[in-house]
């Protein structure tokens, strides 16, 4: 059963489509998945949790399942001695039937996504990217996925080539690169990379991950002031990081002192993200979503903030009420006086941590593609590969 | 199939029990709870998530299966108008049904628990709010739980009463109040608090809930010299927020202006909770475990941290790795820098908000027991009840 | 010409006697007293320096000048290789021929100081230390200063000896300690000090220096209960710091990892002063004045703040205005909308430091009278001891 | 007596000039001027107080004294009902011969300054602007000071006019605008501005006031670069806050919520000013001074970063050691533990403010020159105008 209405649809309409939330982290928390290599092959070996997850972002409103096929391919699936009892094929179509098992149990649409390789970042040539790519699409094709999402690249160059590819299906292809309003890891600018996705192919662009939601805001409205003014025509996504970012650099949260295991204090409450959705869809974004950080009732927060434009509520409200509401059934008067818009709207949270500060300095090692530390390895990091980092790290 | 070795068997051995993190704010996350009520109706609204939730904090190590009961007293489902498709019994049963599956699929034990009342804050008779706990009681009893937990009291005089009803089954009874070092709301101090838990028949007494870890040590550390002192004997537990509370006052953080919609900046890392489970363990304390705020990734980092006391790694470590190794496979080398103890150990996470504070003012409304604003009422609080609460919390 | 009413009539008639603020603090700003040693001999080497400031702090309505003696005693002067080309006495006398020149500019007294020594560190004996004061002593009797005042002493013990010697004039004595509520180095609390003090024949007791002004007023908060149980009769001062210290153990600042040379950010604004000298008029406290790090404008806060009581406004308030009034005639619009006393007293103001925290980790190095370290040395540190002192501050 | 070499001799000759520090704030702190119209009628009412501040800042260093004369202009010193005892001649005047005599006490120089005017901002004619500051100029001539300062410009446009009639006495001319790297009200960039100040005839061009020294720094190398681009040449001066303000506008810290009463958290330390005379010594500023917030140790920690280019130490400098030697004679060994550079270089000062944010939201009212709310007012503010500006500044 595929779902009523393609994304082309939904979007030429002037609909709202709001895009799920980051599975590697979210699934890191839970247990599934492993933080340094963050590949997905908790679809075959614990495939309850992945579906349960994808439940969750369904009822939190969201309009699109993305097959979980982060880092799924064959390259990045063995880095680094990371062994795996799966094949990339097998972990690929898992994720495809998760998807569409929970998009068919509500208005949802499947998008099956690639991202960057480490064949780029080693400097192999278009053709073999390219290859990489065709062997995940060859899935999403069998398996017959609504439309496609080149997601999480960090150069445009890359981008293309992924959505070359992707467009050989037919399919609809979005495409949504992790940088910030500095542009690229070769310094290309947000309008510049837009303008060569479009005509690439891409039908819609956008940026994902890597930066908070307002700077991903800020960054797409570049990207769609470039397009206009070129003459071309897109839709535009946004799925931002829920960590609060300004202290980040061109290569967004990864420099961040705290990353990965360190980001608790940075995630948006709620409140933040009905500014996020209001402010995207001010900026004409229409497919808005979110990635790492993002927990289903962040979603659930865009959903409620558009409800009024989507002319919809999402089935996890039932557990909420807008705004705080359901603080008028709690036990302790003072609680209840804080079921109101303004007093969260107002809310500065503190961060209970008097020891620590409100920004950091960002790893800034100016390392880019084709540098031998970004080059693929099969085998393990060995330890005396480490200890020359970890001096390194020291002199930074 | 019961587990091979019951809680007080395990803890007479000296063995290192750990608990499972709280179910109403994770769950509230995943859109399965309300907050204001926080009340458990999931267990069959939504038993799959609930379910969920069981096995990844089993999977993190948790050896105690808490049956998702909190609040699920009649008196307290049915509070201000929060309307039940389902009875008090139902709800229990479930729960109990929940937690049996999954803990039969590790080492984990059943807690049936039951937690304080609207009707003791309304102050009815010891005999009505006695009759509530042995309603709840009469199901775990035929589900034949494995041992019993009175938590979440404000009050050592309610506790008592529940620890006095918990003890007709002759299952083994713990009794967790949710109290920091200044004592209950009537200003009992912790060592008498647990003097009279001791005495009324808990094996096991400690704290949990409203306060972050190293807090809820220090209390439970303060219960334990008063035990000793008294000539009692007693196992020790603590099951803290996984929020830091710094600027609590002696109702904790209900009493936050973030409470319960702004914590986010407050979560604690996983090296925190690696800090915790140390400081838990050296204080002699043995059963530990988390309330509100914690997520599996939590109670990881505990059973990781006590790994060798323990002599056992959590199933989920399969995805993580001691102290972040698992960034050693990480593509970007300044990344890989991280795979370290020392790196995480000294980190001091910021904030990313440069606009909030690290400290916040509590409310203290000096609100407590026999006040008519804390007294049950069934009907939905008003709109004229609302306003007068919201003009007051403004001259707080 | 000696003032028209002295100390005791005053403040028996229950007056508010205003102090003035540190010196130390504010000369070595001026370039005019070095951290470290914090010796006077400005008194001679600079006298228009020290002089200027007595009358800035007069202007700013303090109604006494203390004799910049602060560490005049030869012991200290010479102390680790200071080298000095005046003698204690010529330092002495120099400092009260300049406070009592200020002081018959307008309606303040002289007060004589005498502080704790380095002998006492040294473990010399009762009569040794008593004779360093007797010398100090001479020269004020000499000078014919109006009262005398035993300050900043860290052991209660020293202090009883300071106020014992300084007995012997027939002058009013006050005698103020260095200590928080954690009480003295030795651990001898706040109102068993002032108990001590009084019965040694101070007439007015308190703290001064080391904690921030709430905290100070406080502790003597704590000494008047204490000095009030024990039936007895005593007036009560406080010179706190100008620092916000929430973070202290019970060193004070010494113990900040910021002291001396980097607590700027915690210095208190005029208006902090407005809260400190309405608390210690309500505390009962009626010799208020300032230590470490006031400025005149400090001064002049506290003065208006009490202006209705004392019912006079200090010179320097002409140009003031009272809570910001003088904006009224700024040229910029948004300026002159902050002339009001709401304004400034809900401001919380930001520190401008993004990468930095609000609170430290003090210095908690259990080194107290009596250890070697701490003994008096006529000689310069030598490398060799530096670099042991290096070494250790790491490990700490 | 005139000293031995004048500015352009210095500068020419590659030498480092010392500026003093800012007079209004210091001088309010102390008692002698009032915030809000910052007028320098002290220099007539109270000259002990400015002569004393003159004095600290030649032995912190400064090889520049300033007249104080800043907004000593008949339009300004009157402005909003700010009644004078003596006519603005007789404040320049006396502002002269103070700094000439301290400046004949060591190896300084006396510059006349002018600044910004309400007539400008009152959209006067330029015939009118500059008749003022020809006024200010007949006095120093008729003083002879050495060199002359247009300082204080929020736009460039006014500036060239005061350079176009200091220009006229043959004495050197320097122009600072109090601008950021967003450029002047007119959105005029640092660039373009010093292109026009150069073209106008000042040999000295840069920036002083609103923003903190890294900020400053970073608009006069903007200035260098576009003159040198030009093909003109010039020297390059500084004179930054001594304030941190990362959160300012374009305005500066005018629109920061704590200008000018709760500041204090901002306060640079002396390390700070190290970093700030060695980025500017860097840049190829060659003269480096302070304003607003400098003290006597500011100016004095900017002339011993740079003691080895300079090849000497300023006077100061006996009452203190180069980073912190003097604390190797303090008491406590833990504090004799911070005699080092490494120790103070690292320290990142705690703000003791654990209620406090690190930034603030900066006002932005958009009012720029010819708007009515700017206009010159000689009538004090009315009790009506205020209530209208408070009203609006909450709605801001």
């Amino acid at each position: 059963m595929a779902p009523a209405k393609g994304i082309m649809e939904r979007l030429n309409a002037g609909e709202v489509v709001i895009g799920d939330g980051g599975f590697v982290f979210a699934l890191e928390k839970r247990g599934y998945v492993k933080a340094g290599p963050w590949t997905p092959e908790a679809t075959v070996e614990h495939p309850e949790a992945v579906r349960q997850l994808h439940r969750e972002f369904l009822r939190a409103g969201a309009n699109v399942m993305q097959t979980f096929t982060f880092y799924a391919s064959d390259d990045k699936l063995e880095n680094r001695g990371h062994k795996q009892s799966y094949t990339g094929a097998q972990i690929n179509e898992a994720a495809c039937n998760l998807a569409r098992e929970v998009a068919n149990e509500g208005d949802a649409l499947v998008a099956g996504g690639v991202s960057q390789t480490p064949s780029y970042l080693s400097c192999k040539s278009e053709a073999d990217v390219k290859a990489i790519f065709k062997k995940q699409l060859d899935v999403f094709v069998k398996k017959n996925v609504d439309f496609l999402i080149a997601e999480y690249f960090e150069h445009v160059e890359e981008a293309v080539w992924a959505v070359e590819v992707l467009k050989q299906t037919g399919k609809p292809v979005a495409a949504s690169l992790c940088i910030g309003p500095e542009g690229d890891m070769h310094g290309v600018s947000p309008g510049e990379c837009a303008v060569r996705l479009v005509k690439a192919g891409a039908q819609i662009v956008g940026v994902n991950c890597h930066f908070d939601p307002l700077t991903c805001v800020k960054t797409v409205k570049m990207m769609k002031a470039a397009v206009e003014k070129a003459g071309l025509r897109a839709h535009y996504m946004v799925q931002p990081l829920a960590f609060h970012t300004p202290d980040c650099n061109c290569q967004g949260f990864i420099d961040l002192p705290e990353f990965p295991f360190g980001l608790e204090p940075r995630i948006l409450t709620r409140w933040d993200m009905h500014e996020y959705a209001r402010e995207a869809y001010k900026a004409g974004i229409r497919f808005i979503g979110g990635c790492c950080g993002f927990e289903p009732y962040h979603i659930r927060a865009v959903a409620e903030e558009l409800a009024a434009e989507r002319g919809i509520t999402p089935p996890g409200s039932e557990k909420h009420g807008m705004w705080g509401a359901g603080l008028e059934m709690h036990t302790k008067p003072w609680v209840r006086a804080r079921a109101r818009r303004d007093y969260w709207e107002k809310l500065k949270p503190a961060s209970g941590r008097p020891l620590c500060s409100s920004m950091s300095n960002p790893d800034s090692w100016g390392v880019t593609k084709g540098h031998a530390e970004l080059m693929q390895q099969k085998e393990a990091t060995t330890k005396q590969q480490l200890k020359e980092l970890f001096e390194r790290s020291k002199t930074h």
